[in-house]
Parts: structure tokens; C-alpha cells; sequence
């Protein structure tokens, strides 16, 4: 089909921003027909209508090719509302499981690391994090709240459904790589049970991929591994909450999260993706033209990816690379920066 | 009391070779006699007996004025067993609830940090990482283990009484150094009922401690300071298993693992308190003079600063300083290291 019906949360703080410039990007690469419709969601709604995802809304989201998210949370919500009732409601709903993170340093982008760290392997990895399980299924409780016997706690939960089938598509993402090497991170010599699921689950698929290579790395270590050795990583799989960790690191590394897109996907197709720049709100620079539309925009490449238009996803690509080993300490504004790498793409 | 009574648990792979480098120095600095009793506890006895801790070892334990550990862990014992049923045991039993983790980085260390990250105000943090409770506590299951139905949990246990002693810790230790600044790692947006619980905790014990500034960063984002940022951080109060995470990365930013002492405190002094480097068994340099063992050597350093001893824990902690600037790149054996930091102590 040669049209992309796609559905838009601006979202919070920077979001809407950011989205604008990966709309922009995003009319000037396709060569199909967007059709956009926007959605009104996020702290603006709630604080007017008390309302953070309507059933209705939801449904609609359902029938689009694809949405593109830019961020969701504000402080004057309380923690947790629009997180759990919009964000992760979503990708509960629309079976989110494969989150998919890549991070690359760029030629050009600076990375905090020292350069004997990343020379001369550079850092290309992906973290393929579980999305719909883990210790953000909202399973727990508390008891006797403010008083001194209070008592709260967080279920993790972890099916073999659930693993199996995210560990299979890691594994074939790390089978269609060079590399073909694939690191499993969990904390099995504590978290025993989740741990030995994960683990088992791993070797088991591992058997239909003969060809990719497996390491395991407790989430502890991981994080020294990804300033000490960050070339170590090829392909990352991981659960909803070490995923969590592990992506904002490598973003770190790999320049910052101003640069680091994601992929909520469904590989089952049985709903659409969402796809989001990791970054969250920053309502702390919102409306300022300071937020780095770069994440979004490289969100749009992995949201075309999906869609099935590598081609236009490859030239995003090499005109964000392009953009990127230009920046030096230029200051542009969010807009700007948009307007650049849409440009090149003309 | 002029003596020390030791209780000495070597453990697994470079576990014993770096705690007689910890007794050399020790013996050096200490103007108190040391009696030491040794363990033999981990992976050899666990194979021998099948015992990993017995009771009366446990009880034996509780006797001592403080306890030095190694290294537990070996890849030839199921994962988890030396875990839960030895050090874990060990630190729930004997109530060490302040995990203290210093990070600090010394003059002539190199960081893998690029330069301008770290100066000029360098780094030097504390974690104090809860340690009797979190997904830390066994608490959880499996269910149709091996079949495609299988299910496993994990549940974080956080009770108010465990947090409030840890926090008020935190914050003592906050109002001791010359910044005085709090900041709580957690993830409330996605843990709500766990993430409040410790919120209000925060905000409560922190009426006590006016002159201490507090803040908050989700467990994610703390990753991205600890490589962008370090030295926004002074003190760091956060649970289990956010704080086993961040402990690590902390470590790397300083030096790495090899140079990090911990501290298994019983701040009660209901039972000895524990110390020991924060690097595991390393069973692939075990045995071979290569493991470094001045992250033992200052774990001695806060022992005998838990024990009243601070004059002497300080001079070993600036032996340690002379020798790391002076260290370059000089190959050194387990052994030679501990000789040159004992005898800058005669
Ligand atoms: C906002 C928050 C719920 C979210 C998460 O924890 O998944 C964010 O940190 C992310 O990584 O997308
Ligand atoms: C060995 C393991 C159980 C332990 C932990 O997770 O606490 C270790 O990683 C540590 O940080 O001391």
C-alpha cells in the first residue's frame, strides 16, 4: 500500500517538538502518502478531563500503520499516572514485547568515554528489551500505608511465553548481523527463579540458531562492561527492567539520549509499533527550541524499517550520519537541526 | 579493647589471595593484636560436604568483632547456591542493612572516563545501598517449571522499618561529609507502590536532617550521570538491587572493580559487620598473582573505621593513595602490591 497511516502522540514537555522535526523528516524521505492523525494525550488532557487513555482512543491507535510517540510525564502528574495509564498502557495493549534499542556511536558524536575505549571497534549494539512483562506489570501492592509497619512490594513476573518469544527475535536480529553474537542479562545468581527461566529459555532457542554466538552477563558487570568494553555487546537481550537500565547507559555512551531512538514492536503485527525517542519529557528545556530532535528523527528510520521502506529507513540513516559528523559544537536549534537533515535528504 | 578478634573467610577463587594481601596490611597499620579465626566456606567445602553455611558457623560468626570476606562464587556450583545460601545468608542473618559502597577517584587512576567528565571536580561518592530486603529476599517462584506454561516471579520486599533505618543512615553520613547531599535512586514511576514507600521515607527521616539537601533520580537517568556527570552525586541511598547495579558502574567510573571496598554494616551492632572488595571470585585469574588487592585493603580501611579505629584506617587509605599515584603502568603481583602499601605503613 502506498500510503502510511500513522498515528501521532506529541505527548509532554519536548514531545511535540521533537515529533514535529520527525515529521518533517519524514514527508521529505517517503515517497508514500502520510496520512497523520493526532492525538491528544499526555498532562494537558489529563488535568482537563482527568482522562489519560480513553478505551476509545485506544481502539482508534489500533487502527493505524504505525504511531509515533514523542514523550509522555510531567511533574505537576503524580508519578506513575501517565506512565502507567498512557505509556505503558499502550505497550501492554497493543503487545509491545519486542522494545527494540539500538546504540551506535556515530563517527563524529563526542561519547563521555575516554577514546582508548571505543577505538578502533567503535560501539554498534541493540538491546532487544522484553515489553510486556518483568517487574512493569503493575503486580504488586502495598499494606498499611504511612504507618511505620507499611509494607510494599513489586512482583516481577516472567513466562516462558513471554521470554521465548523475545529471545527468538533477539536471536534473529543477532543472526542477521556480522556479528552473530547474542548477550543474555539478567541477575540469575540472585533473582534464581526469572533467572533460570531466562536462562533455560536462551539455550533452548539457541538450538534453532546454530550459527550465533551466546554470552550471559549479570546486569552488575554489564554496566562495567559498557564503559570499560562497550565493542563486547553485539546483540543485547534482557528483560523490561534491566532493559530499562542498560538502554540509558548505551544511549550515554553512544553520545547522549538526544540520539537514541526506539521501536515498541509487535513482530506479530497483530497491532502497530509505536516508535519513540528514549528521552523522556525534559520539560525542565520544553518550548525552548533546545531539545535535539535527532532520537525522533532516527525514530522514523526503525518506524519505516518496520513498515517495510528500508530504503527510505537507510537514507535517514545516512543523513542523520551525515548531520551528525558535521555538528562539531555548532548550536542549532531543535527546528534547525530538523530542517538540516531534512535537507539532505532532498 | 586492645584486639581484634577476625573472623577470616577467604572463600572462592581470588577471594583468599587478596584477603592475606587485607591481613598483611593490616597487621602492618594495627597497633590492637588481630586474632583471626579462618572459614573455609565456599565452592571446596559446598563439594566436599554439601554445606555451604552451617548453623553453627553462623553462630560461631556472631562471636567475632567483625568478619573479612574474599570472594564468593565458582562456576562448578549451581548459580545461586553459594549466593543465597553463604553471602546472602550472611548478610541477612546478621542484619547488615547499610551495604556501604564508597566510589572515589584517586589522584593517577585512570578512569575510562574522557578527561572533561571527571574534571576538575573529580569523583567522590558513597552508595549506601539497602541490603536486607528488594528482590534481594528469595521471595518469589516458578510454577510448570520447563514447560511452555512456566511462570516465574520476583518480589521486591520494602518495608518501611527497612527503609527508614537505611535512609536515616544515608543521611547521617550525608550531614558528616562536606556537601551534604542526599540523592535516592529508584524507579517510582513504574515501581509506584515500592517508589512511594521509599519517596516518604525521604522526605519523613529528611525532616530531621535540615542541612542536607536531597534528590531524586530514577535508577535509568542514573546510569547516564554516573558517566556524564559523576560529581553531581555525594551521597546515594537506594535499594538492593538498584544499588548492587550502580555500585558496579560506580566502581568502573572510579578505576574499576578492582580498587572498590564495600562495607556489610550492622549499624545496630547487634552482630558483626562484614567487609570485602566489591569484584567477585574472578575464577579465570584465580591462583595466578594477577588479582589487585587494594579494593580488600580498603575494605580493612572501613573495617577498622567500624571498629573506632579511624586514625588507623586513614593511613592506610593515604598509603593506598601513594601507591596508586605512583602506579603508572607498572605490572605488579597480588602480593607485591600488598607488600608496597604495608610497608608505606612502617
Ligand atoms: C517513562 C518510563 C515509564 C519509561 C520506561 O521505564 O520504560 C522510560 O524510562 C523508557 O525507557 O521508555
Ligand atoms: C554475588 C552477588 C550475590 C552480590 C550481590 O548481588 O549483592 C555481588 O554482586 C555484590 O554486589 O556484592
Amino acid at each position: 500500500k502506498d500510503s502510511i497511516d500513522l498515528a501521532v502522540i506529541g505527548g509532554d514537555g519536548i514531545g511535540p517538538e521533537v515529533v514535529a522535526e520527525g515529521l518533517k523528516v519524514l514527508e521529505a524521505v517517503s515517497a508514500a502518502k502520510v496520512n497523520r492523525t493526532e492525538y491528544d494525550l499526555g498532562a494537558r488532557r489529563w488535568h482537563e478531563t482527568g482522562e489519560t487513555l480513553p478505551d476509545s482512543v485506544l481502539e482508534e491507535l489500533r487502527g493505524h500503520d504505525a504511531i509515533l510517540l514523542g514523550a509522555i510525564g510531567d511533574p505537576s502528574v503524580p508519578s506513575g499516572v501517565l506512565e502507567r495509564q498512557l505509556l505503558l498502557r499502550i505497550r501492554f495493549e497493543l503487545d509491545h514485547y519486542v522494545n527494540l534499542r539500538p546504540a551506535k556511536l556515530y563517527p563524529g558524536v563526542i561519547t563521555p568515554l575516554a577514546v582508548d575505549r571505543v577505538a578502533p571497534e567503535g560501539i554498534d549494539l541493540v538491546v532487544v528489551r522484553e515489553g510486556t512483562e518483568g517487574p512493569y506489570t503493575g503486580n504488586g501492592g502495598a499494606l498499611r500505608v504511612g504507618t511505620p509497619a507499611e509494607l510494599a512490594t513489586e512482583v516481577s513476573v516472567n513466562t516462558r511465553f513471554g521470554a521465548e518469544r523475545v529471545v527468538r527475535d533477539a536471536f534473529a536480529r543477532a543472526q542477521a548481523r556480522e556479528r552473530k553474537h547474542l548477550t543474555l542479562l539478567h541477575k540469575h545468581n540472585v533473582l534464581s527463579y526469572a533467572g533460570h527461566l531466562w536462562r533455560r529459555t536462551v539455550e533452548e532457542v539457541g538450538q534453532e540458531f546454530p550459527e550465533v554466538e551466546t554470552a550471559y552477563a549479570h546486569i552488575d558487570a554489564a554496566t562495567i562492561y559498557l564503559v570499560q568494553e562497550p565493542s563486547r555487546f553485539d546483540v543485547i537481550v534482557t528483560d523490561n527492567l534491566f532493559g530499562d537500565i542498560v538502554t540509558d547507559l548505551a544511549a550515554a555512551v553512544t553520545g547522549g539520549i538526544g540520539l537514541a531512538a526506539s521501536g515498541n514492536i509487535n513482530p506479530d503485527r497483530t497491532a502497530p509499533s509505536m516508535f519513540e525517542p528514549v528521552h523522556g519529557s525534559a520539560p525542565d528545556i520544553a518550548g525552548q527550541g533546545k531539545a535535539d530532535p535527532t532520537a525522533t528523527i532516527l525514530s522514523v528510520a526503525m518506524l519505516l524499517d518496520h513498515l517495510g521502506r528500508g530504503d527510505e529507513a537507510r537514507r535517514i540513516e545516512a543523513a542523520v550520519a551525515g548531520d551528525l559528523s558535521d555538528r562539531r559544537n555548532a548550536v542549532r536549534s531543535t527546528s534547525q537541526i530538523g530542517d538540516a537533515i531534512a535537507a539532505r535528504l532532498s
